[in-house]
């Protein structure tokens, strides 16, 4: 399911005599995101931001809506869950819901896939533009009042890599495509190239790849498959000249390795949107480095993004309402939702 | 005819008994370009970088290639050129040889048109994205480590205003439009939309479009027409979200217009790579202003650019000594190739 950011939904008809779901919804704060107020209408809500919270909130409740991503509560206050039918995680990565008691339950989990795959794309797009033009250095001159012309180099035809060639991937290999380059795609297993993807290898053979891309970009979701999947041994069998894009999330690579190939010139650049470690500590050496781009964990979250994920979950609550099947239900065997990688 | 960067060419036969043509370069250094040395094999070269020495050189050549798009040598050693058939300017913008003795000659003039397109519509593109993704900030909080999340722009439908619909208009708008944007032009004349510009209006009426444009690209060449076409009034009629980027010529632009409108926010950002005065001063108000993105008049200088131009001139050339048709002849009435705006 794909939603452009200037998505919006018709209202929902709330039938009088529906029986009102009951949701807890797990935030980072204790009022709870500010689009809950829009929840209201469609159930009887409880937030939780902790695990003492949680543990209240979810005796009773049907449904989880987990606007956290970054929570370790739930796996903590799971025995508390003694209703729960539903747990929608309002994100692209699951991983913090990937504990064993869930994964085991038959309590289905989606997620948000297909809101953040255009905002996402378009910062990948612009990170290959900002090395390929030396738009750093660009913005340096300026600051140092210099007119220093250069010769830069152009996108066309150059080869992007796309580790993860799912639904975030895929957005990624096809801004890439549109303008020219050459898209090659990194899966769990090999299948045939596509309108997108020249070629979609599997991730057992990655190292033969790597070799021939310009610029590497990580879209895969953190699973133990992928966890410190980029090591070393990944940036070695990169080009010198190439640059590292990561959008995924942090502990998909060894962030001392990445390092080291940074300032060993193994590689050319970075830029980081994730980090192992988030927020990523002043003191961290990545924070002072000239050839890398940093932002924070904000690629994907573009003007909207939060009232487009408060439509999503709306519009499986009407199927889940209806007893129809839920749309982006993650396979919890891999991780990630089928058909995302 | 359409170059892109990648652009090589077999080399061209030497006819033993073809007359070598009398050709004088005139550059902004004494030596030429380092790419001269190609052209000796193809005619008899002489150098020249100023006024005195073009005098020196321009009697009896045929052909005048000009690499320096600055100078302002020529008009003034004009009365030189005893045997000049046809004049090669090495440059999409060939304003500086527009004076009237030239113009009003049966000279032929062409140009470099195509060759600049590609590189110059990435950098659109590239300026396009640091804007809506803030990249800027990013580069600033970077500096300061600090780890700031912000929502951000997507580029999904905006609205891209093109004045000057020719080649590198046209390159710019396909990029645009090839992820997503809704791309407009405008030309000296109205004509129908297609398949890159939804419509392309008359310069005459820009006014009434200026206000819905999210982007306006300034692609145009300079000539009497469009010399200060953007001044207070053009940017009063911007939206105050609206960025503004220049990549054609710097006269183009009233640039105390466009400071006083970048200071009072009545536009919200630059992007420049021309400047009425190149090299920009250090001590000019734009360096230091933290909504404009500088630089020095090279957007189009893709790595390879030189050869690509010498390539394209060796391309005419054959056609000269077969005595057919140039291509990119520019039209010394408009001031441009046809087909170029």
């Amino acid at each position: 399911m794909s939603h452009n950011p200037d998505h919006t939904r018709p209202e929902h008809a709330v039938e009088a005599d529906e029986p009102r779901p009951r949701i807890t919804v797990l935030s980072d704060t204790a009022e709870g995101p500010a689009s809950i107020e829009r929840l209201r209408d469609y159930g009887d809500i409880r937030v939780a931001h902790d695990e003492t919270s949680l543990r209240e909130a979810l005796p009773g409740s049907e449904i989880l809506l987990v606007t956290d991503f970054r929570t370790e509560a739930l796996e903590a206050a799971w025995p508390a869950a003694d209703s729960l039918r539903w747990v929608h995680a309002a994100s692209a990565g699951v991983d913090q819901l990937m504990f064993d008691a869930l994964v085991d339950s038959d309590i289905p989990v989606t997620n948000a896939q297909g809101i953040f795959d255009r905002s996402i794309a378009e910062y990948v797009l612009g990170a290959i533009l900002m090395f390929a033009k030396d738009t750093r250095a660009n913005i340096a001159y300026q600051q140092q009042r210099r007119w220093v012309h250069r010769d830069t180099e152009s996108i066309f035809g150059k080869r992007v890599l796309v580790a993860g060639a799912g639904s975030i991937g895929r957005e990624i290999g096809r801004l890439c495509k549109a303008v020219g380059m050459d898209v090659t795609g990194i899966a769990r297993r090999a299948r045939d190239g596509d309108e997108v993807f020249s070629a979609v290898h599997a991730a057992d053979d990655i190292d033969a790849h790597l070799p021939d891309a310009d610029y590497v970009v990580v879209a895969a979701p953190l699973t133990e498959a992928t966890e410190h999947w980029f090591d070393a041994r990944r940036f070695a069998a990169m080009a010198k000249h190439a640059r590292f894009i990561n959008i995924g999330r942090g502990p998909i690579v060894v962030t001392d390795d990445l390092v080291d190939a940074l300032v060993n010139q193994q590689i050319a650049g970075a830029a980081l949107d994730v980090f192992e470690q988030e927020p990523l500590p002043a003191e961290h050496a990545l924070w002072g480095m000239g050839n890398v781009l940093m932002s924070a964990h904000m690629a994907g979250d573009f003007i909207g993004w939060r009232d487009a994920l408060i439509d999503q979950f709306l519009d499986n609550l009407e199927r889940w309402q209806r007893g129809d099947t839920l749309f982006n239900e993650v396979s919890k065997h891999h991780g990630y939702a089928p058909g995302s990688a």
